[in-house]
């Protein structure tokens, strides 16, 4: 008997199986050095002390972190969440908040609930792949906001929200992937006036905020008036571990308000466990200390990866020079496609993430993004000049 | 500045937020005793196997615990899981299975993709609640199957998939909440001949599959012909414990390539450490073994809740025996709202579930569940004199 189903293949991925298929490969061999993903360096989890947080959750409240929590999230974490976002000049009320199952599932809850098919959804080009996928579920009309590494195309965003009452942006203002850019204080006190002006909601994705090398930089949601205008997505995953799955999000309280409603639909709840193991490091450990210790070495890896990508690239190869995040964002000549060029460059030993997936609409093929944050400089090294040969050789 | 927003109020819970409101209240005040929620015994948790499993991933795989996991779900947890269900009956495909964050997003992934608006779908009434809310968020046709102690309405299950091309069906065959029954093994074989005859899909709701009191029952999914027309979604909530929120679903490899994708959507991949915890303890610990000892004490709270029922329920109420599960379901007098009791009965000293958010449509106010999981005998029995009370005073 032959299954038939009641749908269509309904889910595309943005990177093409073939390129999926690629990356898990790559992923599996040891000599492959893969630059692709987002993934903090696993080197700098504070191993020692989230073992002794989960040890102490453990003993001391052992049947509570087995056991079901509310929608909302853990109650102790989540005035840690508020007190962490208060030291980014984030004023937060306890209702204004939801702990959610990382920054993707706090997007994917307000697509659901902001997104009805054919919506105008702003969004930055190039921009984070999920959430590309995330908000193209909903069908939105996507209008692309060019973005590189010299800022947001302000003309475009002044021109959707003043055609258009409430729509709806999706920005990550500090710390853009995969540029490795943040916006000027000028350009943010813009966009919270654009949205005041015109009755616009801006989802702003935080999941890199903390990721600064020329020093700290304010969420957009910090900015005066934002409150009310600017929903802000943040995550652990970035700054101290994705492993446990704990994000947030927070927007004005009658929104948050359906959200928490949504994730209890969606999930019931962000694992306890994870929870409390993690408002027992903050009890115990200084996070943001945490965070500039990893600066340093994340900016040797950028520094690497800027030093090799000289080195090695052909002429006519660009590239970004991140204040931000873990990525390079790299333009080949007009002629070359980044996704044919992949297979070849797993053979040569190095993996890389092509940049067709990372355009909400009307994709080039010449461009790819290259992590350096969870390898050591030498690897870098080594791959960027495997990735010179592969380009010279196609 | 007035918040305006491009969003209806558009997520109704179930339960009227008058209750979540009480039931809360009830859950922080000591002295009111919950048998609302279907929470497992925090007794019976294995916190020592469990708190060891956590520290020897922590040691010996640190790194891979606390960074980011592929979207279907950690292998070596993945092939136990396998084996868990062969040990039930069923054979599963490494492509079939799908690790969730929960069954309720197991629940939540196939709403989303085998549902659309005015689609039917056909839910046991009464069913679990938040599969109402879940299944609500598309907007199907709703088509109640009544469902109760002495099993399904197979006639309306007929006239249903007879009617309908491709139906699709949510149904709890072996361990059904709230009444705490199975269907016997014909309505299985009936329900798997239907399936494949009129092209219709079956989600097995198999939560409460390994909590039966008289023998194990075998999932739907393990009947002969099962395998392309029954999807099931299954939990360690309630056999182990519900903090990781670790779930799956088995479907057709096909269904399930689509469904891996929508997980990678929705929230990138469930939680490293709890899926790699699972994996440790599985690896050292018999679960099987471990629910066979939970059996008796849960059976021997349910026996308790049964025997205070008979002695302190007015004459006209009626309630389950169940055979499997966590809950007691009551019937009151129909001219007697279990809602508007609540207020009096957490006044009282004892919290429940009103029964009318089990209807997916046309809900009778006169019902209420009752859990019996979570709580001692002593306090089970004092729990239903005060409900006795609640009810000859109201």
């Amino acid at each position: 008997m032959t299954v038939r189903f009641p749908f269509q293949q309904w889910i595309t991925p943005r990177q093409p199986p073939e390129v999926e298929r690629l990356l898990k490969s790559a992923a599996a061999q040891d000599h492959v050095v893969s630059l692709a993903g987002g993934l903090p360096a696993d080197d700098l989890f504070p191993r020692a002390a989230l073992a002794e947080a989960l040890e102490s959750v453990m003993r001391e409240h052992g049947r509570e972190a087995l056991q079901y929590q509310w929608s909302e999230g853990y109650g102790p974490l989540r005035e840690q969440v508020v007190a962490l976002l208060r030291g980014r000049g984030v004023e937060v009320g306890q209702d204004e908040l939801l702990i959610t199952s990382g920054a993707q599932q706090a997007l994917d809850l307000l697509a659901r609930l902001l997104l009805r098919p054919g919506d105008l959804l702003g969004i930055e080009s190039p921009t984070y792949v999920a959430a590309i996928e995330v908000f193209g579920l909903q069908r939105p009309r996507m209008v692309p906001l060019a973005r590189g590494e010299h800022g947001l195309d302000l003309e475009a965003v002044r021109a959707l929200v003043r055609g258009e009452n409430q729509s709806l942006l999706y920005l990550a203002p500090a710390g853009h992937n995969p540029s490795g850019s943040s916006l000027s204080a000028g350009a943010c006190e813009e966009l919270v006036e654009l949205s005041r002006a015109h009755d616009a909601f801006i989802i702003e994705d935080d999941a890199y905020g903390r990721i600064q090398f020329d020093g700290p930089r304010p969420p957009l949601r910090s900015f005066p008036g934002a409150e009310e205008r600017v929903i802000l997505v943040g995550t652990f995953s970035k700054m101290l571990t994705p492993g446990l799955r704990v994000g947030w999000l927070v927007a004005p309280a009658a929104v948050t308000a359906q959200l928490m409603l949504l994730k209890g639909i969606a999930d019931l709840q962000t694992n306890t466990l994870g929870q409390m193991a993690l408002a027992s490091y903050l009890d115990r450990h200084d996070l943001d200390a945490h965070v500039d210790r990893c600066l340093p070495r994340y900016r040797e890896r950028r520094d690497a990866l800027l030093q090799s990508l000289a080195a090695h690239m052909p002429a006519g190869v660009q590239w970004t020079r991140p204040t931000c995040g873990f990525s390079v964002w790299v333009t080949l000549p007009a002629e070359l496609a980044a996704d044919s060029l992949l297979a070849r460059a797993v053979d040569d030993g190095v993996a890389f993430e092509p940049g067709a997936a990372f355009f909400p609409v009307e994709a080039p093929r010449n461009h790819l993004r290259l992590s350096f944050s969870n390898q050591t400089p030498e690897r870098i090294a080594e791959a960027v000049a495997r990735l010179g040969a592969s380009l010279r050789a196609s």
